[in-house]
């Protein structure tokens, strides 16, 4: 930590600022500079460092505390130099080949599902993706099937030998999603609820968590971490576009960050090129390009009908479009070395 | 609703949305120009539109639907045009008066929330704030006393004839949290958490709806209309800043939104001046600015010593800053024909 | 400065980076911590820190570099404790008085001008504003009337005894403008059009700079250290909101800037609160809120007949609306401890 | 245009809609539904729109007008269906074959600037890039060498066969850059510098047209609608990041913007991963990312020694580091069916 001090601070004000930094038995060097006097605090590990920071930040003679390091650990790529596979029951999510989790935005009926299933299985998707639990901004949309829609996931995806991916919003839910679902999937508007966090950090259920529409890549690390300190390993990350003044794209999918994670983040990264734009005409292209930025896999939402979707019609493919989306991502998979 | 056709629809096309629309029970009216065919939906009821805006927006020969009415009921001012005043045990919100919520970020022990509260009350704050569950970005900060840390709360706003106000996080503690505070408040992070606005919606006591820093005014209706559904209809809603390219301060306070909220909806609103700025130094500016917009109410972080704060003691009024900023307010207050 | 090391960079990536800095002629001084060795650079003159910093930064053994002071002088309170007040012509911008500029956003004919003017002068405006050379987001829209609008204002202004501001977009128009205007404004879109700051700095007519949608506060800073630097030192900076995923306003006010601004400069801020929202209904109380920040003044829309007008007349105050306004106004100034 | 009537307008409110719109010679149908009324105008070209719509915008009556078509019209592609090929004094832009315009981000010597040229040619890319007025956020930062340095540009790129692609920031410079420029860029500060893109609409030699980084897709389009109007028809769209929230990188780069325009435009689109990233180690995978979401090329800063550079170093990469990119980035160019 650097502790910058004010225009005016005397010496006395420095001292204050180097004894409580000794007090909590890390070392302190100060550097005086012409206008500005800083104090480095070496020494301090990351599990104490937003409280002494913050506790720093008040002091009236700081003007103020700049970070050195990243503020997370078991998240980050030094912690662990070599990129983490988390295997989803057989299927490694981080290694060499992409992977493609495909099917509708909710569960709507069993048959629905089934002809949306078979068609994303045909193509190449390993992994069924469906809502049971749905988060919707207006309270009048539809809320999800529940417990109706995971057994209804579960038993499409054994048929198919798919894995399942579902969202759970209710840390009270997280132990009957887990009963259901290979990878539990945690929500936009939920990567800053801790409590949720919490309990699946308690579990050892892969978990697949969105970047926050709001949150800077620094937050989201910092929210796996939530799920690491709690015990569970297994977290992929994914980008699924952040908020910004665009009204065109229902958000801006961020692709920078997935080479950024990388660098960062020895987690493996995937991308939902649905969600991240809101318009089916320009899923394809955001696919071939999350590949070729390096995601570890896609998030992709199929329909048989879009345009009797009780969701998320608007960027939903066919069968027919994912169909083809999954023929022309094949050489952008094959350029960047990686296999499908 | 509004329908706009794709360039090229073909008059099937228009029929086919146009028997849709019937189908469902409303009538339709098209309109044919140069270049582009709209279609008119009439009579559709909020509770069913975003249903079948989605619906209609998957359609391929539909470019897109606008949507005319606001996507909420019961907290538009429409259907309420009188402003509620909600009652917080005796204290209105939402009256002539302007009500001061004040009180440390965090519940760090019962003296430090006596002396707290002890210059609040003196000062003119009616309601006590302090957090005893503490969503926190870092694993590793203070995540709050729980229990106890309301224990402490309730303890001491008796003892000085003060109401509580305190945050909920998960949708598990309503119940707990109820039996000690007066008002429930939901965290921005938690603007979108719909099992604890589900939860906060089936009690009768008030709730403090802060604004997602990610939430456009309408989204924040929404969240509101979840809980005016859900049978409480004591709702108070909050300005505590977005988040925006501008890193001066920690966030941006959209102060605009104050009287855009009064003219959309006839829920109280009030201003988060130290979440809204991070800083100290801007409160009091800030203060008055709410103030004279319109807001209120306003929700202060002080604490007797911010520069030993387990949080957010840089922007934590000492309890000194707090009484000046009370004392430099009231003409702001009096100009706009209010009473503090 | 401080120069952040990469991970496991040598000791010989340390001294290059100390030689680097000495080689300037700068003093270099080296805390090793347990994760990261940061070096400081003292000395380094503001003129000279841009450069630098983007040097050491490209170094490969750099992770970052961070900057201790702010990246302006003239501009910066600390260079000028005081704050500055602007004459304009025997008005002085940045006392106690608030002033107020008002009048059509565009000098549409005579006739409009006219009686806006004498509106807003009975209401008590004291400077006259309205477009000339009028920025347009598209290329059909109404583009200005050039000269023969400076005339009208400045011959309207002139029997009204006020002031003139007034746009100037390209920087050969800067000495045509100065003939007829008090103070040249510079547009948001214009903030960081450098061609154009260097020209305003070379004149001494007052220049009221607005903030670029976009800009950082210490980017805003910047612009104004161009004006300053280039010999000119009669600056008033205006707040006019920027741009953030807030759709219900046309701008998102960042009135949280002006108390920022009062801390960090010695110079003026006004606030355009009609700009700042794009809501004729939303001017009012964001005018008082400005006051009551600590805003030294306000830019406002007013034309005689708002739905006759060729721009901006949603966001335009009638002749009366105004007078309201100014009505409601005056106690908040008072409020404040200034004078109208 | 859709005008949407306030709640509560009279009949009478309605026909001074009508009649408005049919005094401007357009006509009104009207849809009368059960809590709004909206009137449709039919026939009003897209160079009347912007006006009117504000006209209407203005009426105490009227809640919104909501546009129906895109607001601009020679850079749509519905005005011109097949895409857009510029040529480049032979080299086409927008055609199969992908386009690399690389080259140090400021022309600081004739060495530099060779030897950075020498290495991009070598590699396979075609067009010079390089800046002689440079647009800086800091009056201290280097700002270019002007004439001087767009004769080094000039003579390089002579040598060696390639194009030039440099910066214009004066409307009184877009004559003398034309001298030596096979390509003007217009910078994102500039995006809405109306009285340049008057200036460069007047002139035949392509404009490389850069994304304003606050700029809405539907803005950029109308920025390109100004130099098509001015008769300029060889207008390249370069997205090079837009401002957002996220500090990890310098831009957001909205790379859904490629395949978004390409529906919108017939104009061709690069990408500039360098000032889209900020970050040398990102520009590899965004530049693959770029190319298969459907790019017409790339503009890259290459530098012989970052970090010796007067500006940007740390996004610049090193010769051996373009060649590298340029190696990796020919599988992917071939995957999605083009050549470099």
């Amino acid at each position: 930590m650097i502790i910058v001090m004010k225009k005016g601070a005397t010496k006395e004000d420095v001292h204050s600022v180097e004894e409580r930094i000794r007090e909590w038995g890390y070392s302190a060097h100060t550097i005086y500079g012409a206008e500005r006097t800083v104090v480095g605090a070496v020494g301090v590990p990351e599990a104490d460092k937003a409280r002494y920071m913050e506790s720093l930040e008040a002091m009236p003679c700081v003007e103020k505390v700049i970070a050195i390091l990243r503020p997370y650990k078991f998240a980050s790529r030094e912690y662990h130099p070599e990129g983490t596979v988390v295997d989803v029951n057989g299927i490694p999510v981080g290694g060499k080949q992409v992977v493609i989790m495909a099917g509708p935005c909710t569960v709507e009926t069993y048959e629905q599902t089934w002809e949306s299933a078979v068609a994303c299985h045909a193509a190449g998707a390993t992994i069924l993706r469906g809502g049971a639990y749905k988060p919707s901004t207006s309270p009048y949309s539809f809320q999800g099937h529940g417990e109706e829609g995971l057994k209804i996931l579960r038993d499409v995806a054994d048929k198919l030998g798919m894995r399942v991916v579902t969202e759970v919003m209710d840390p009270r839910n997280v132990e009957l999603v887990c009963r259901y679902a290979d990878i539990l999937q945690i929500g936009t508007r939920n990567m800053q609820n801790y409590d949720l966090l919490r309990e699946v950090g308690r579990v050892r259920t892969p978990v697949l968590l969105k970047r926050g529409m709001w949150a800077r890549i620094e937050e989201w690390m910092q929210a796996a971490e939530y799920i690491l300190v709690g015990g569970n390993p297994n977290v992929i990350l994914c980008e699924r576009g952040i908020r910004t003044f665009e009204t065109h794209t229902r958000n801006t999918l961020d692709l920078s960050a997935v080479p950024a994670v990388k660098e960062l983040s020895h987690l493996p990264i995937i991308v939902d090129p649905s969600q991240g734009t809101g318009k089916r005409s320009l899923v394809e292209a955001m696919s071939k390009a999350a590949i070729a930025a390096g995601a570890d896999g896609l998030l992709i939402e199929v329909h048989p009908h879009p345009d009797q979707a009780l969701k998320d019609g608007a960027q939903s493919l066919t069968c027919e479009g994912f169909c083809n989306l999954m023929r022309n991502l094949r050489p952008v998979v094959e350029a960047v070395g990686r296999t499908l």
